[in-house]
């Protein structure tokens, strides 16, 4: 715990090819030079690491390429991720998605499946087992199993803590119901550290972030925050919980059993009262065609869209969420420091009616110092950052281990 | 950033020796077998390891020891603490404070100055600096210089970014102060930052912390946390700053910018602004001996000391503030998930009044699964936790780094 482990050759062979990996992981192609460059290692050293990752299939050559910096021709290289392929899913209230991946971020297939509330977990679980099966049955380079789960998620223990209006699943263990079905490891992380993670690896965003804060404004409210590439988790893995951070010491009690959390105020559902209080005229029928629902994203979209044809009420509403989404940023920057703050799920939909607010409030709470470095911006990823964020999870697994899911590694397909 | 930075052999033999340091510097008389054990390295490549840790000066053996878990007898090895002292500078409104320590935490001497708010800071300076100079006179062994100073502190600028009731502060540049004027490197923590790594290093917490928030109640409120044995810093190291996170958004403005800060409602001076108020009777005359002005630590023991006589005004001024520690207590647990929470600086010498106030709102607004395993806690070094910090900051980088520290290395006091 206090660094006080040692290190032995091995590990520094796997340190370094993971820094190789991560490297190609963002960049495609690249050559030795570049490498060697970017990690400080020798030449020498990257030749005989890459020469290793070669014959374990991880990475191959592409032919010639011109360095972007020296102008020297030399090999590319780049990795087979289509030799990695991840099976994200994600669990959420009232639906689950799957999708199959590789380390890259390319996605292959898709599928959701909606249930209702108050289903037996069990059933629930069963079909969501049963569609890995055929998923790994079709898709035969898959070396993981990414979970994303609503927070906040107890990582010894591998359950929910809270899930508002679905307690028959807090006594579900999600580590015994996957680690033991698959002959595949599974990871398990909440679902907005599963989107800061998807950001992290797919976002683009770059390899000079130091710490990126993924801010999930949707059915409930949280975050994820990666420092200097790791994941903060806390002792149980609940840390990073904004949803749950007052902004209201005095304010009203939420489920959780804290006073005026965040996530009462901005939240989808937040959104969803709001409307239904100030602008019910603008919400689609709470009965939609066959009998389904009317899902908080569904309302949220309609009250965005009446903002957009200059409906004052829908703007006022829209403008009261966007100023919470703003001191949430702002407690963000004076509690984590961030270099970005990413605002996904679906409240963020309304990025540019919310953005001016978010910025405005930030301008005017946080100092100069602070608020000029941060950069905000909504999610631009083209997956649902949720889903992509549990491919990013076991993603990250095979990035840190390489040769553990390599053909030759202990996980590997092969074996 | 990305973790993308490769390690060579000297690395490694690097962070060996660092973990082997670290056990050390906890443990104070090892075995090999011991640290192989805790290392998970195998007997031979501790021997070797600690064969140029010894060379180098940094460890002694010490005569025969029985082992706790085997009772065999074995060669027992210890730190050479005292090879590698420390000067620690505690920068604070109003005084300074300078402590000649070794890496195990032994304090050699003490000193502490007192200067008026509004003397020019580079009197301030100078005087700091002769003091300095004189140690290491006196102090041949000092292998480094660690200075605390009062947050938001801006890493790379090496400035603070608020002084409350200090601005001809704002300008300096601690890193340009004391960078060139010494042989020795400086490393600067901001106070709170400081006050974790002296509870990590010599609160004798036990080596199976996961996650460490230091809570620093003082002039200002502030925060460090260590998670895995690291700082939480953000990318301009003012991460952590739970004095400026709103307890109420739309609260009353703070001089950060922001709208009711957390400071605002219980830092030293909020004590002693509502015991003006509701107990003037109890604190003592604002001129002390000799035209000296009262402090706020002296205004806040008062207040203490008639809430512990029984004056029912005291209690509620005190029961009021020790509610918002609370509350910031709730904030931590939500928003880093630490497995312990040492409170500490001025307010927290009423630890005995506060602490059934402060677990009593943890307990009722905290979901049980998080609050039951949290601890919270009075500090109780023996050293003002600042000033101790101040020197922990520097030992964390020997720690880090023994070799470069050591006799034969760069930065060693044999240059």
């Amino acid at each position: 715990m206090r660094g006080a482990t040692g290190k032995n050759n091995s590990d520094l062979t796997e340190m370094n090819r993971s820094a190789v990996m991560k490297i190609l992981q963002q960049q495609e192609v690249c050559s030795r030079a570049d490498i060697a460059r970017q990690t400080g290692l020798t030449q020498a050293a990257i030749t005989k690491i890459v020469a290793s990752m070669m014959e374990m299939g991880i990475v191959s050559e592409v032919g010639i390429i011109t360095g972007s910096s020296d102008n020297r021709r030399s090999i590319g290289l780049k990795l087979n991720a289509d030799r990695h392929q991840i099976i994200g899913v994600k669990f959420a209230r009232e639906m689950f998605a799957l999708g199959v991946f590789d380390i890259s971020g390319k996605m292959y297939t898709q599928t959701e499946t909606k249930f209702p509330l108050e289903e037996n977990p069990q059933i629930v679980l069963s079909a969501m087992k049963k569609q890995i099966h055929d998923m790994l049955k079709k898709y035969e380079n898959v070396v993981s199993i990414g979970l994303a789960v609503p927070g906040p998620y107890l990582r010894d223990e591998g359950r929910i803590a809270v899930v508002t209006r679905m307690s028959s699943w807090h006594t579900i263990n999600f580590i015994e119901e996957f680690k033991e079905e698959f002959q595949k490891p599974v990871f398990i992380e909440h679902d907005a550290n599963a989107g800061a993670l998807a950001e992290w690896f797919f976002g683009g965003h770059g390899q000079s972030l130091h710490t990126l804060a993924y801010f999930l404004v949707g059915e409930g409210v949280g975050c994820g925050m990666i420092e200097r590439g790791r994941l903060f988790l806390g002792v149980q893995g609940s840390a990073c919980e904004l949803g749950h951070v007052s902004v209201d010491v005095l304010g009203p009690r939420c489920e959780c059993g804290n006073y005026g959390c965040l996530e009462m105020y901005c939240s989808a559902s937040a959104l969803w009262k709001k409307a239904q209080k100030y602008v019910p005229e603008c919400l689609p029928g709470e009965n939609l065609k066959g009998g389904e629902t009317l899902q908080s994203g569904d309302a949220c979209n309609a009250i965005f869209e009446a903002a957009r044809l200059g409906n004052q009420k829908a703007l006022d509403v829209v403008r009261e969420i966007a100023e919470y989404i703003g001191y949430g940023c702002v407690t963000l920057i004076n509690g984590y420091n961030p270099d970005v703050i990413i605002i996904g799920d679906v409240v963020s939909q309304g990025g540019d009616l919310l953005m001016p607010t978010i910025l405005e409030v930030v301008k005017q709470r946080v100092i100069p110092e602070l608020h000029t470095r941060v950069q905000i911006k909504i999610s631009n990823l083209q997956v649902d950052p949720t889903l992509y964020g549990a491919a990013a999870t076991a993603t990250n697994k095979v990035l840190q281990l390489p040769s553990m899911f390599s053909a030759a590694g202990k996980w590997g397909p092969g074996k």
